[in-house]
């Protein structure tokens, strides 16, 4: 189908959504979660399409792993649009209503934010995550997914729209571009008449490509070069295991630490137990001379590794001197996301609070907590590492702006 | 000085303004009203070299006025920040806080943005108004004003530097861009690394160049294409003086009435008391065939009225035959800015409310009041038209972000 005839649809949808209730909207969510379950076998059949395809083409057993499905991951994905449907629907509240001295009483009510575009890769459960929380908050869903997984993203769009259609639900609540050229990726990155916000979910070079592209708003995610301090002073123990967590217990996330800064004066204590449970994990360590001059076993850091990103066994390690020395150091090499400091110290801790700029900043705790549900907000469709709109993780209340509805009684401007 | 030279002295003055307290950043806008009183002479006299120049470029009347400053309009300038002065500091508050099952306390509190840019048009008062309002958040502001002012934006920035320094404070708070080709222009809409926002006020040319070239976030404000709905069975008397302030109360403004949408029940009585009115005040109305029948003293309107912001004494008009044909036509054509009904119906009072896309949506009431002052927020720095961050008349809040600020005991996650 056409791009504009895609956008046409969906700006069509979202007006009707926007009119549906909760109960309605949780019997569509319900129903979707139900033809997930009766599309199984299809939806395993087309995703294996994919699998085949993908192997013969060389890729990566990691990258496999992500694109296959299994009936325990189709339970998922309709396990997931339960879980939606039990969550608090987000629009329809009044902030705030106030008369002003004409009379006008001025209120701010909070509404779906209309066509939401996400554009992703080859992970077919983001299909189903995307317009489950897209459709609660009231929006209709353009979804261009990565070509690798066409044929599974097509089966699991056919039986949500079956799902919705069962419950009387506009199908056009969720479309999925069919078109996996870059041609097509560009024009919905410029198709502003149509979509509202476009947010990008996958790897650091689609996040480029969608925030030098695009022209419809983007709410960017997920790069996260995310620091752990080591402040003077600090229980070693509690950092030896803060950093062990948020460095190994997954690797690939965007909340996992990637840079070490320890000050100075621990070096001498920390470095060594450092090395032994890094050494045990398997995790090399990127250091400055000053640390290297200690610990050998270290690798030499180059300038590179104190931005860098590995979503690896790999951690960059530089000394300071002081906590302003910290903050400079992790507000220059940052991407926003999560920073921790681990200390003893009050002052220490509420200045590090208050002068890190990222979208979550942590005392004595592991940064691998920057999640949706970690949060409490139930699910979420992404990590904001920008600062408009929305900033850390995004659930519902992100996929929803305001407008402001006047009450008058015929006033006009003196 | 080279851009990104700016950036960097802008990045770390906001780093600096975001440890401020109000009671510093007052002092300091106060400092800079002085200062503009106190440079009054250098500042006329600069304006007049642009003034000159722009003569001799043959610039329009309406066009050198917006241009031309006075000693009454310096005066205004330096109001304008002794009013900002007086309102409420937005940043510091914790908007809620809480305990998660497992200790972490986390805690989402409102901060400032960091790097504003405003690129901006021929208006030297936008100037001192944009600073006041981005440095009364705790942000540095980056701006670049329009070619046509030059020699007053420099004198003016340079005034307001010297009251910053007189009352101790960073000089770097306001940063002015000098190289006024198109070029420099561009390289700010990529400065992503150091700016955490663009805001553009001006023209839509102006506003469509931004939002096509930037890849920092942009904050899209501005055209309006506003339109009023007189219903069946509306007062009549009420609709032609909401529609006649609209539409002449001031022209050249987003938030003026350019189109008007009529229940067919009313032409027959309607229309020629919309001739009369229109006709005492010169505005030319484009209507429909139907309405051009009623009354051939309209003009014939084609299709690319319905979509025009006229900013001139012209007004569209057209005809439906219910409520649901009028939210239809203006879901179509508006700019996301201001739409008014004018009904005695309480269900399509509500209806129009909940139905129509738009930033500000009114019942028995001018599209006029769409403006920051007006809402109570005492000062503005434009009207959001876009659905992410911020949307209507954006007051100090929308100059601030939030973050996460979590409290822990060591936890980690399982």
């Amino acid at each position: 189908m056409d791009l504009i005839e895609i956008g046409k649809k969906a700006k069509a949808a979202a007006a009707y959504l926007g009119r549906l209730g909760p109960a309605d909207k949780n019997r569509g969510l319900r129903a979707s979660a139900q033809a997930l379950l009766d599309g199984e076998a299809e939806i395993l059949c087309a995703n294996q399409e994919d699998v085949i395809r993908a192997m013969a083409a060389g890729m990566s057993r990691a990258l496999i792993d992500r694109l296959e499905l299994t009936p325990a991951r189709v339970q998922a994905m309709a396990d997931g649009l339960l879980q939606v449907a039990m969550l608090e629907d987000p629009t329809g509240e009044v902030l705030s209503m106030k008369e002003r001295p004409n009379g006008l009483v001025i209120g701010r009510k909070r509404v779906p934010l209309g066509v939401i575009g996400v554009i992703y890769e080859a992970r077919p459960n983001v299909t189903a995550d995307a317009f489950g929380l897209c459709f609660k908050a009231g929006n209709a869903v353009i979804l261009k997914g990565g070509s690798d997984a066409l044929e599974s993203n097509k089966a699991i769009v056919c039986w949500l729209k079956k799902g919705l259609a069962d419950a009387g639900i506009s199908e056009d609540a969720v479309c999925l571009i069919s078109d996996t050229d870059r041609e097509t990726a560009r024009k919905l990155m410029r198709l502003n008449q149509y979509v509202d916000v476009l947010i990008p979910r996958g790897g650091a070079g689609l996040i480029r490509t969608v925030v030098e592209n695009s022209t419809v708003p983007v709410i960017e995610t997920g790069t996260g070069n995310c620091h752990i301090y080591v402040d003077e002073g600090a229980d070693l123990e509690m950092a030896l295991n803060i950093i062990d967590n948020a460095k190994t217990q997954r690797i690939g996330v965007c909340n996992a630490c990637e840079s070490l800064v320890v000050h100075r004066a621990e070096a001498q204590r920390f470095l060594p137990l450092l090395r032994k449970r890094m050494e045990e994990k398997q995790v090399e360590v990127r250091a400055d001379a000053e640390a290297c001059a200690l610990v050998p076993w270290f690798v030499p850091a180059t300038e590179e590794d104190w931005g860098s990103e590995y979503l690896d066994y790999i951690l960059s390690l530089k000394l300071v001197g002081s906590l302003e020395e910290a903050i400079a150091h992790i507000n220059s090499y940052n991407t926003g996301h999560s920073e921790s400091i681990v200390t003893r110290d009050y002052e220490h801790a509420q200045r590090f609070l208050n002068e890190i700029d990222a979208a979550a900043v942590y005392v004595n705790a592991s940064t691998r907590f920057t999640d949706g549900n970690e949060f409490g907000f139930g699910a979420e469709i992404g990590i904001s590492t920008q600062k408009l709109h929305a900033r850390g993780p995004m659930g519902l209340e992100a996929l929803t702006t305001t407008k402001y509805i006047i009450y008058g009684n015929g006033q006009i401007r003196e």
